[in-house]
């Protein structure tokens, strides 16, 4: 059943093949297949930088000077268009400063700075506006990063959805870390913070698409204290990613292209939540491919696996927390799953768009 | 006539006192009281920062260790929401790199690096986005900024406008440069660097709100490398800003206060283009309220006003460069102009909104 999932993924939005398209559909925004192919052929022609061909979630800059103890700024932007606005767990402001910090953080950077860009509906109500500024400012806080920039544009009514936010962050990278896509080695493990599928489904549900009565929460939450304490703990972490948009399977894909590697996951120690598992299996949906936005993959020496699983379940975002799969030097670029019954398939990059407007 | 034409802003898409509103309105948007009055009263409460309450269109950062030559970062953070993509002069990709490499370089930072995040329209011609791609490389380059990273996000149909693209640009301040909006002195002399308004009727233009058939060409530029030879030879610039959104009357308005000053302005010395003076007066605009978006406005003591003219006429961009005013210890926080018949006038920060969409 699943693998027909997967293969429904690819037909939805995709009625003619990529190279036929010429227009933007909504798959180019789903982190998955599409986007990356809108980035190789359309972005990447005009836009080569190294920091962007590394392929990370951020870009790390050398800091002018000589500068102990950090020798890089870390960056990372993201536009947040979510609907609807307000969903159980969080809201577009909560997620604004978490999909950003949590970003940077991925780096293995303390997170400062962020900056942010409203643009606004005209008719907006500006009581949403204070609620979604109040959240943003909550948010903040937890996370111990400074709002320093902002920017304010209105749009006509009808000419965008609300509003949309983007974030951008900056922190400071110790000297001593070196946290990469590119960094994974045979032999490490996969550990997960916690549950997956979380966000997505309960976008969802918030949509009021699956009518479901019972709770479904996102997980969005800002990471970078939970990363912290690993960093300066575990000395040797070699990847940091959150599986946002296109889910556990795209983000697991993306760096095993990243460090030529294979990747073997084990389906029976993923951590789901019984109501996540329940209405994904209603819909057809693979929680594998679902979004998350408080969760984090790390990839490190098998050896540490055990440290790390302490310092995650001490920690409110980490409680979850699971190893549920390893590196290899089997099957480079390649993502296999053994199935909970036995079998094993190939757990590719998403393709397409399977919950449009999540983040 | 102008006068009249004040009043008028101030009617514009306001039929309701501004405390009695409690909906978003494009006024909201223009740059001038509306956005002063949204930020101050929704997002500040929210979003006090040390930063933010200076009142720069950057934010100075402080670089963590000890790091010469240089000892702050500049950050600052734009969305371009422009209606047509393109128009003569430029279009929304030029726009989005000069409109955040300016506000960047206006701290006399030396601008390094720029994030760009795009939220698409599904239906969007995927060629237009290339044209648009194309522009952003060409300007990047002129400008000689990095894109570090970047972010895509895709919405239905209906629900933005085309596309929409938020920059975030950073950049190193040398030590001995301290720019700030705080800075003007009584006594200083006011510099602009080129003719007024051309960005916002050209715009106008290019919509057929007009129908003007002799060419109204956008100023946009990257202005930074003008900037720059400024910084080198003169050692005591006070001020720098762009004129953007409100015009040099609310850039003007906004140093008053931030100084506490007084501004006197001479109309007689306005550097304005015929074709631009003319659709003004057509349509009952002030060419002090039409937004530029390559040209900077210069504060600094008198002494140095003819080795600035010089340093400006000698770059494309400043060929038209004239001194139009001087800071005054009277009048504090206002802004005067005198009238090219004689008369004086206070000539008050934008209210409600003139031209939507013109950045």
């Amino acid at each position: 059943m699943v693998d027909q999932t997967i293969n429904s993924y690819q037909g939805l939005n995709c009625p003619l093949p990529i190279n036929q398209r010429k227009d933007i559909i909504l798959g180019h925004g789903s982190g998955g297949k599409l986007t990356q192919d809108l980035i190789q052929k359309t972005f990447m022609p005009y836009f080569k930088s190294d920091n962007l061909l590394k392929g990370n979630d951020f870009a790390d800059l050398d800091l002018p000077g000589s500068s102990q103890p950090f020798n890089k700024i870390a960056i990372s932007t993201d536009s947040h268009v979510v609907t609807p606005l307000f969903f159980p767990g969080g809201d577009i402001g909560k997620l604004a400063i978490c999909g950003t910090v949590n970003d940077v953080a991925m780096s293995g950077a303390i997170v400062k700075y962020i900056t942010i860009g409203f643009i606004l509906e005209e008719g907006l109500n500006i009581h949403t506006l204070e609620k979604i500024s109040e959240s943003i400012s909550i948010t903040a806080k937890e996370a111990n990063v400074e709002i320093v920039a902002g920017d304010t544009k209105v749009v006509e009514k009808n000419q965008c959805d609300g509003l949309f936010i983007n974030t951008t962050g900056l922190g400071f990278i110790p000297n001593d870390v070196n946290i990469n896509g590119q960094n994974a080695h045979p032999g490490d493990s996969i550990i997960i913070s916690g549950t997956i599928g979380d966000h997505g489904m309960a976008i969802l549900n918030a949509r009021n698409e699956l009518g479901f009565e019972a709770t479904l929460s996102s997980d969005v939450a800002p990471l970078n204290h939970l990363i912290n304490d690993l960093i300066n703990s575990i000395p040797e972490i070699h990847v940091l990613r959150d599986p946002t948009r296109g889910g556990v399977a795209t983000t697991l894909n993306e760096i095993a292209i990243q460090s030529d590697v294979g990747v073997e996951l084990d389906e029976a120690n993923l951590p789901i939540k019984n109501v996540v598992q329940t209405a994904c299996e209603l819909l057809g949906f693979d929680p594998l491919y679902v979004a998350n936005e408080g969760k984090v993959i790390i990839i490190a020496p098998t050896k540490y696996e055990v440290s790390i699983l302490n310092i995650l379940k001490k920690n409110k975002y980490g409680k979850e927390s699971k190893i549920i799969g390893h590196i290899t030097d089997e099957h480079h670029k390649t993502v296999l799953v053994k199935s909970a019954y036995g079998g094993t398939r190939i757990l590719d990059s998403l393709s397409g768009e399977m919950l449009p407007r999540i983040c």
